[in-house]
């Protein structure tokens, strides 16, 4: 449908509000296949014939454009389908996203869709543009050149923003996919194909709800291997956005860091706003993965080096300073005002000399710790400019030492002119980052996304649950038991019914013991007072006993559990959990307290191996914990590693039946790894 | 000089490279009083007379733009000073920012300067523009209309993206002040001159160093009690950047923390890039302070509405439900399809029907939760967009239910047209922010600068210490002893010469006790091994008495300190320190390892009064920790604060000597605040 050589608009009338801009956008891309309009009154269009009823079409519609009122709309696809047509944009909304009889409506399209083999774009869909082949069907696009970045989108005016955004910075695009409601092809189905695109060497997409989760992580797998970068733009990051998009698209949003983990894995940059999409898409297009974690950058302006170098600075990107012989180099070229300091301010001399811009961009190339040099310059707007384009080659040429070469940086962006479009492509420089922060930011994706290619680990996701055999366990210490049969390492602890088996259970292990309170689906235990720890003693421990017995609970206490204290240096908390679009999920944060003043934790799809789980305990912010330094001892981490991952093994054992297992604390000392609280819940059998 | 009717350019002539610029952008401001230029050649420039020295100049010229060589500019300021010219912008490079020779010449101007009683701007300048009275002294500036933004900057170039960012949004300029060096006018000089001037109503400033912190601190204050917003970025967040600086004009960076403590103190609003710093003067200009945190936006675009909301989510900016009469009202207005969530996608048919802008923002304007409505939508750019101006009346009718009009925000920035620019006059919108996350960092510091403004507290900075005659205290425990002595609550300890001694004062305290090694001077005790904590009785006493003694060390041991062991439930470091600029600061955080794991850290210049410290205090992510709950007890925050205020008291007493006092731990337990540790440094003496 995406190449469609014949298409038609049904619904085609000059005061239908659709039909006349998707007319008019077919005509003015220069369309060179065969256009045929579809009107009830059969009146000619602009001198265009117009048959009377989708009936009349025939098999040769490669995508007919469906802009009738919605209450027509499943008629028309019914007709136009048995005419033999295969592909479908419809723009009418009122369906699944008004919920009631939209939702009974889209679910019937569903079915003529599925009945009859078609390709559907909708409904509540603005259509494609194919810039590469010159096709458009769409009620929104700027028709110009095309160019390699490809966006799919599920909001038109998204797209329609995206589109405006990239052609004002001189970037091109190669395809604009609108997904609406998606029926039929979705955001992944899009992806997918911009992944096989050879005009498309980045993919911009902003989504909602991701509806085929694993062929959406499918596509983005196949986009990794071809270091083809894919930026997003997610909606419902907050609550309130999730009740928007709910309106939106009658969609509902997942939890939204379990967005930002499976993102990580997938090598997707995951971005908040236009600015950040259109700055990553075009730098991580343009250079390619890279290997060096070193930026430089060049500027005429000395204050918009230091801004962009304090930007660099919060976002954990490195401008390091210049080797020594590098900085004698830039040092004779640059003059002696400018110290050559990395950004590296070439002062008015760049104005005045513009293979300084070269010279140095070739004395930088030689720095080991530089993978990549900016250039803080505007394109020029006009032939006036003239000495601002010989800028620009001399630039090229100070690039021909590097494996790329990257957009300019402008400091305040401005739409490039389409003599700067001009001036651009002769020079080889593909296009323009409008603005520091944008600039940045596209750094630090470009270094995670390089990082995840370097890794060249397979994807991991969806990891299964074991159809078990396990029985539920009935208390918390069978849980417990539980994970230590599946190779956890557990705090000891013995069931005791009355008072003297809890002493003679106590002497085994030794003084001081902790008692916890056995009853069966008691969740939380220490709020009502059904933990005592520290008992030091025969006499302590028949009182605690006593009391504990005595207390007011819902369902029998069955006894209590004695186990022995441990001395803890630290406690993390892990658990695992199931998200219902993308499955199995760890999550590994500090424990105690802690967990919920710093919300410090890290998220893990399943399955995970264990360099994987070193990775995300080493970038919780309370790593020093565990690797020690500063006087306090190094932990045990492949041994915290080995225990994560056999409660995860047990988590996956216990089957679909289990919906949340949490371990809070497991407990670490130099002495070792212990699991001494454990949480299990279950779906409603 | 500013207002100057009568200037002069010394060292006018064709080929110099800033004459002719700041010649031409007089003319082309509309520069209406008599304009002088001096070249020894004599030759008229542009049919303007020209006179041969600057001695032939007169006590009637305001200004004198001076654009002699580097190394004439001395002479020349000398010579027309004695002629009586007594306002000077020098643009020449070469002074403090290349050091050296430079530096002394610096200094001998700025002698000049004070010797003559003269006003000077720069060197290393590029001049002012006043664009209300229609003067360029400058060899940048677009010379339009005048507006209400002013700008003083200590870099040209930053100067320039500035106001050509201003400009292409709409948005206008009352002043441009570029201060270069500084050896004359500072940026603190200029933001005093804008407060005063009746054109500005928002002031954006760069700066690097401040080198007047109290003039600076009071021009800060005036803008405050006039309720005119600063907006500042200040270069040197990273040590990179402090580097940078030095080269860029000669200046060395403080601690970019307590630059942060100092703006807000002051009620400025710090921003990091360009694009927020207009978004940001551009706001709070335009609406004022606000007293309701709440924000609402309409749009045409569901999914920027929820990238909006997303961004909001992210920088603690709230977009509230509507309450649900407001609900009930948009619900009749916009279509069933766009339902009532906030921002508030109008759907389509805001494009069909301008009149539904107004009713929705009427109707928002009833809910007594949302302080301000913001309208995503772009000015019209040509006269076939007439719509779109119909658009712009009706959201000003709209915004007559309002204290204030916003700017519009973008989607994607794009300069508005000169067409767009007359239609939000006419429709009395004050320019537009261009992009979603430059306008919900605005919100942001919309909301802090209005609670500042609430706050009505004057600014309190520059604490002094007391000239002391206390002596120097010898060692920790004489420091302790010091800081009891000043009311500050502190575990008591005993100095104990020999094993007989310690053990009687551990039988004072009761065991468990404490052992510290007493050697004068020794900062870390607890590295060399010389702090035995838990000890039970008088034997494990006694020998780890013996051992400490025998420890080998720097210095002479003067025997132990015994101290009673105490529970601790939290730990905070106190900390007050100087800073060469602002002077004494506060530093609080949660203490131990967190402290460095986490940052958690609260910084307030000083003098604070305790609602200060108690806010900063609950401003912590640990402040869970002090607050109680989740089954945890509260602590006397109120001692806690009274604790913290004795030791800054007592910080300040040692006088001017002290460089630093650091409490680590202030350990805290519900039943009270101890100091347990301390730590003091002394300037040198």
């Amino acid at each position: 449908m995406l190449h469609a050589r014949r298409v038609a608009i049904i619904g085609a009338s000059e005061r239908n509000p659709f039909a006349a801009p998707v007319l008019g956008n077919l005509e003015r891309i220069g369309f060179t296949g065969e256009i045929v309009l579809v009107n009830p009154r059969g009146e000619p269009i602009n001198g265009r014939p117009v048959l009377r009823s989708a009936a009349e079409l025939d098999a040769g519609i490669d995508a007919a454009f469906v802009c009738v009122p919605q209450a027509m709309v499943l008629d028309t696809v019914e007709e136009a389908a048995a005419a033999g047509v295969t592909g479908f944009v419809i723009v009418a909304s009122g369906f699944a996203e008004v919920g009631g009889e939209g939702a009974v409506q889209q679910e019937r399209l569903r079915e003529i869709i599925s009945r009859h083999g078609l390709t559907l774009l909708g409904p509540n869909s603005l259509g494609f543009v194919n810039y590469v082949d010159r096709i458009s069907l769409s009620v929104i696009g700027n028709c110009g050149p095309s160019g390699s970045i490809g966006i799919a989108s599920v909001s038109g005016s998204v797209g329609s923003y995206l589109e405006k955004a990239l052609v004002s910075q001189g970037l091109g695009i190669s395809h604009l996919v609108l997904t609406g409601n998606e029926a039929g092809l979705t955001v992944a189905d899009a992806i997918d194909f911009l992944v096989d695109d050879p005009a498309t060497l980045s993919i911009a997409v902003f989504l909602e709800t991701v509806y085929d989760p694993r062929r959406f992580a499918a596509a983005a797998e196949r986009a990794l291997a071809a270091a083809k970068p894919i930026v997003v733009i997610k909606a419902g990051a907050s609550d309130g956005t999730a009740r928007l998009v709910a309106a939106h698209t009658g969609a509902l949003v997942g939890d939204d860091r379990v967005f930002d983990a499976v993102a990580a894995e997938l090598g997707i940059s995951r971005v908040d706003c236009y600015e950040d999409m259109i700055a990553t898409a075009a730098l991580l297009s343009a250079v390619g993965p890279t290997d060096r974690p070193g930026v430089a950058a060049l500027t005429i302006s000395g204050g918009s080096g230091e801004i962009l170098s304090d930007l660099a600075h919060a976002a954990g990107v490195s401008f390091p300073p210049f080797s020594a012989p590098v900085r004698q180099q830039l040092d004779a070229s640059v003059s002696a005002f400018g110290q050559s300091h990395n950004p590296l301010d070439v002062t008015g001399a760049g104005l005045r000399d513009p293979e300084l811009w070269e010279r140095c961009l070739r004395a930088i190339a030689a720095d080991e710790t530089i993978g990549l040099t900016l250039c803080l310059w505007d394109p020029p707007a006009a032939a006036n400019q003239g000495w601002m384009g010989q800028t620009l080659a001399a630039i090229t040429r100070g690039y021909s030492a590097y494996s790329a070469i990257p957009p300019l940086v402008q400091a305040v962006a401005e739409p490039v002119t389409e003599y700067g479009k001009e001036a651009m492509r002769v020079a080889g420089i593909p296009g323009a980052i409008g603005g520091l922060k944008p600039a940045i930011n596209a750094l630090s994706r470009l270094h995670a996304w390089s990082a995840r290619l370097r890794d060249k680990r397979p994807v991991s996701l969806f990891a299964e649950p074991v159809q078990s055999s396990l029985p539920r366990p009935r208390h918390e210490r069978a849980l417990l038991d539980a994970l230590s049969a599946h190779g956890a390492p557990v705090v000891p602890g013995i069931v005791a019914r009355d008072a003297d088996a809890a002493v003679a259970a106590a002497e085994r292990f030794g003084y001081p013991v902790a008692l916890k309170i056995l009853v069966p689906e008691l969740a939380h235990k220490t709020e009502i007072g059904g933990v005592r720890l520290k008992l030091g003693n025969a006499a302590e421990l028949r009182q605690a006993f006593g009391e504990l017995m005595a207390i007011q609970v819902a369902g029998e206490i069955e006894g209590v559990v004695v186990s022995p204290m441990r001395a803890i240096d630290a406690e993390l908390l892990v658990a695992v959990s199931y998200d219902p679009t993308w499955g199995a999920m760890l999550t590994l944060g500090i424990g105690g307290i802690w967990v919920e003043a710093f919300d410090d934790t890290q998220l893990l799809p399943l399955p995970a191996n264990a360099a994987q789980i070193e990775k995300a305990l080493r970038s919780l912010r309370a790593a020093p914990l565990l690797t020690g330094g500063r006087g306090r001892p190094a932990m045990d981490l492949g041994g915290i590693v080995l225990a994560i991952e056999k409660i995860v093994g047990a988590a996956l054992a216990f089957g679909p039946e289990l919906t949340l297992l949490e371990i809070n604390p497991l407990a670490i000392s130099p002495a070792g790894v212990e699991v001494l609280d454990a949480l299990a819940l279950w779906r409603e059998s």
